[in-house]
């Protein structure tokens, strides 16, 4: 323990702050195993990714081998708009919970964007402005990670054209209302400016559509369009190469008041924030100077690692990405509607989903009414109201503290609180109301699931 | 100049943050004229306000003379938890505008209310706590004040009854939402719950109601419930009292870096983030320390100091509520469908109404539409979605920055950022969408509004 007083947060000064990712890739001795072309299943090369990524960043997509990375002056320029990210000292939850464990949470909610996709979204604009492009494509569910593209394309003068899935554009307007403050062009997907969309409409002329479609228009557009290029938002290599900047953050945070942490703890969906966030703690279990648990909190609805595969599986049900070796459901698999829209994915990141098989990482799934009351206990007791994906790293923190006021063991926990639920205020409703279900996929709907697996596996 | 190099945004130390809130009337030798008891025309005394108000709250609205009161121990462990808040440097705006003023603002949207609401509610809500009381009403229009209510009464489990105008309660539900994850009741005014809401509805069938009638149904319901008081956002003076934190931190954070301020701006609708921005600047000025310029902005549609009379009013429609002397349209003036609701209030705290009656203050009216053009720059530029109350100050804090790109002055100008506008997206689709208007009131419309005010002033 530690002689200082620790304060309620712990902010870095500005010359504090880190200046260079981290990528775990260069500490992991068995490497995540390498993305594929689905023609000819060969690993995908760096001009065949330059196709639909931008150059830089689909270096930094096969960069197994460089442990630091400089992060450039503009993007850190950037940065210290909206962080350091305090580290808080949950003190009332602890007090509530009447726990000997110290709980910590690394808050990324203080942007407009509302969470952490700011992180990576800034340095792939960054990237796409340096290359000299026009604009960028992606698509949103949820909207957190559309918003903060806008918000980075803005900065920068880049077009930004969102396929929103339709269901999210019609029943979140003002999720899109904030992304077009920013300048970004909306686009329900559906939609009739791309062959995919245009076939999937006249095959399902009623759909709301899917994360899958939003996707596969997506990267239509963007290879479609002179001076376009492709971007996403989790589950690939870089992007948790960009969000390591949580980890590196927590980690010094943490050193600047001599605390080591027993467990940390974040949600996941396709895994940039817990790829981040954990960084600098796997290096260190990596090279044997720590024996963290690191644990990964997934949503009972939507189960890849805790009840996925680990096998060569596509990243979108339109089946033209390239193929990545993760743990996956199936890119057929179709999430029941949990309101953790941000973990509403098949599969997980080809880094994580390595730690997790070769047991560096734990993995849990929760119940939705479960983490939900979490979070309405949260916001009355830290003040924050927090988003439903974040929520699931509140619950399992709770239930570790809980743990420790059982064994009296004053174990330090840290979790990483994604960020803010403004615009998920609907299904607040529904769990005030009662109206919230739980739900859980049968073992026939994953054997759906597993049955679209490509047969590169067999 | 400083020496030091200035980072984007200063954080004080939880060591630096203030314990002591500033009572500007204390420094005043022009004090605010006195609550009137409206049926005795006589000053409003402690015993008379405490049946309405908690008895510390009623005890600090008629302090004039303590410079500076100790906030209790319980309220900064809650400050500590979400501030303190930043001042930040606008540098990209600078660049931006190519001015050679330096722009910082005091952010205090970082807390899940949004908006600086909280400082005073967390206040109330102790005192309230302290008293044995069970709970307190109040009445929202925006939203914000309601909000911050809700959070401040579920960290001291208390009961919170929000009266919330109708039209706002089914526009904004997500608002509504927000106070219910908190645990408040929200009631849409007018209600069946009170004899006026009744009146009003039998009168008015199809209403949508007015913060007047929220306020007058609020009172109410506090007087005539056991172990129940009123309380409000902005206006009185306790509140001002409050809000101080704004100005001591932002004063703390120049200070440590050896800035003199050259202007201090802030939207004012009831007053009560400009009272606090401004306080320890008025002081100063008081004191002979400082020629701090002190800048109020309204919305050209509610304009209570530039156009207003400087006279006794009712503080609500209903005329219950004591008399304040007072910048005023008059309680009946019916402000237009600006959607800066914050800051449609006929009426002016009287602290600020005697400084700018004194000339210690300027005052200015901006129209709605340069101030959501401002707002969608700012969060462009800056990152930050501002709510439209505050974008009144990011208006002019442009307008003052542009002047000095003209002159070629270096003046240092300080404004207060007061809120997120991540429920106000509605307004920001009718501006992008080009369907805003601008209102002023016409020589007729403020002439109706003067026809209301009572007598006593004749």
């Amino acid at each position: 323990m530690s002689a200082k007083e620790i304060p309620y947060k712990i902010y870095l000064e500005e010359s504090e702050m880190p200046k260079q990712w981290l990528n775990i890739r260069a500490f992991m001795k068995n490497k995540p195993d390498p993305l594929l072309n689905p023609g000819t299943l060969k690993p995908m090369s760096q001009d065949e990714l330059s196709v639909v990524f931008c150059e830089e960043l689909a270096r930094q997509e096969l960069d197994e081998t460089t442990p630091y990375i400089d992060i450039p002056e503009e993007i850190l320029k950037f940065y210290k708009m909206y962080r350091p990210a305090p580290l808080v000292r949950a003190y009332c939850l602890e007090e509530k919970l009447q726990t000997p464990a110290k709980i910590y949470y690394k808050f990324e909610g203080n942007n407009t964007s509302g969470s952490h996709k700011l992180n990576s979204a800034i340095a792939q604009a960054y990237y796409a402005k340096l290359q000299g492009l026009k604009g960028v494509t992606t698509e949103t569910g949820a909207g957190q990670w559309g918003t903060a593209l806008s918000m980075a394309c803005a900065y920068f003068g880049l077009d930004c054209n969102v396929y929103m899935v339709k269901v999210s554009y019609e029943q979140k307007p003002f999720r899109r209302e904030v992304m077009r403050a920013y300048g970004a062009s909306v686009i329900p997907s559906p939609s009739e400016l791309t062959n995919i969309g245009r076939k999937i409409l006249a095959e399902h002329p009623g759909t709301s559509g899917s994360l899958g479609c939003a996707i596969s228009e997506a990267v239509e557009a963007a290879v479609s369009k002179q001076g376009y290029r492709y971007v996403l938002g989790s589950v690939l290599s870089q992007v948790l190469l960009h969000q390591s900047i949580i980890g590196v953050e927590t980690k010094a945070a943490l050193d600047k008041y001599d605390i080591t942490p027993d467990i940390i703890i974040g949600c996941a969906g396709g895994g940039s924030n817990l790829g981040g966030l954990i960084a600098p703690f796997v290096r260190d279990k990596l090279l044997g100077k720590s024996d963290c648990r690191l644990v990964a909190v997934e949503p009972s609805s939507c189960p890849s690692l805790t009840r996925g595969k680990y096998v060569y599986d596509f990243c979108d049900t339109g089946a033209i990405t390239p193929l990545a070796k993760m743990y996956t459901l199936g890119a057929d698999f179709i999430p029941a509607p949990d309101h953790a829209g941000g973990l509403r994915y098949h599969g997980m990141s080809s880094v994580l989903s390595r730690l997790y098989h070769d047991g560096l990482m734990e993995a849990v799934s929760v119940k939705q009414t479960d983490v939900f009351k979490a979070a309405e206990d949260f916001a009355r007791i830290e003040g924050i109201l927090p988003a439903p994906e974040s929520a699931h790293a509140i619950k399992t923190a709770v239930d570790e503290a809980l743990k420790c006021k059982e064994s009296g063991e004053e174990k330090t926990i840290v979790f990483g609180l994604t960020g803010t639920g403004y615009f998920d205020m609907l299904a607040y409703e529904k769990f005030h109301d009662g109206k919230m279900t739980d739900y859980e996929p049968s073992a026939a709907d994953l054997q759906r699931g597993f049955d679209g697996i490509p047969d590169i596996n067999l």
